[in-house]
């Protein structure tokens, strides 16, 4: 994969196949974020660099899950806010209604170089997911289980 | 989840997902599929219950991946022939020229009940995933680590 460096992540499709599998089901579609200096979000929220965000088309105004950034507008304490995301920040999206959904391992932008999964880091996705440490397994097939 | 019959999978979504980012990056997106005798694909070319089948748009005519059905006509030795398969019997989904995919847990259809994962199966996947054993671990929250 290091010989294609203009190769798409899988992230940004299965977040957008995600948000319509609950919309489609009547749930509501939340994201976990790793916040760091690159995420635009309301920062009194944000707790152990992480915000909890309802991305359902009721709850936000302008929502584009687009390849490199989720954005949006949303109102928090009755004030519109304007957010945006890397997509490589997005660390699950799941069901608020049951908690189904999907997490994904932690990303670490290497100087010069495209993005590389960091194999030392599991991710940190709310609720806990039993499958974390599959992020530290790489098999030359990429395959991954899901439900 | 067993109070919820309507639930619709996510497997269709994900699949959906996975073609697209084939198709985006230039990827050949091919599917394993377990035959059994709800499936119409050409039986000569299956082999151990499996058989993998090219569905790229340009490999394909009328192309459609629902929730129910993958359905869409290829040609054979020179023979356009129609395929139909029930999406639980998509296995995996991955991309022709580098095995990155993803893969799905056997289900298991039992009498007068809506579909179950089975348990006690693992995807029969090809390629092989070393994710595998992820299908037997059945957590509150589902969530799935993906690359």
């Amino acid at each position: 994969m290091d010989a294609l460096p203009a190769l798409t992540s899988t992230r940004p499709y299965l977040i957008r196949a995600m948000h319509e599998w609950c919309s489609d089901n009547g749930f509501t579609p939340y994201i976990s974020v790793l916040v760091d200096k690159n995420t635009l979000v309301p920062i009194e929220h944000v707790k152990d660099n992480e915000i909890i965000l309802n991305i359902s088309i009721d709850a936000t105004s302008g929502l584009q899950i687009g390849n490199e950034f989720v954005q949006f507008k949303s109102r928090f304490s009755g004030v519109v806010r304007d957010l945006m995301i890397p997509i490589n920040n997005v660390q699950a999206i799941f069901a608020k209604e049951n908690g189904q959904g999907m997490s994904f391992p932690k990303v670490t932008v290497m100087e010069g170089s495209v993005a590389q999964t960091d194999d030392t880091s599991k991710a940190n996705a709310s609720p806990p997911s039993a499958g974390a440490n599959e992020a530290s397994k790489r098999t030359r097939s990429h395959l991954t289980i899901v439900k």
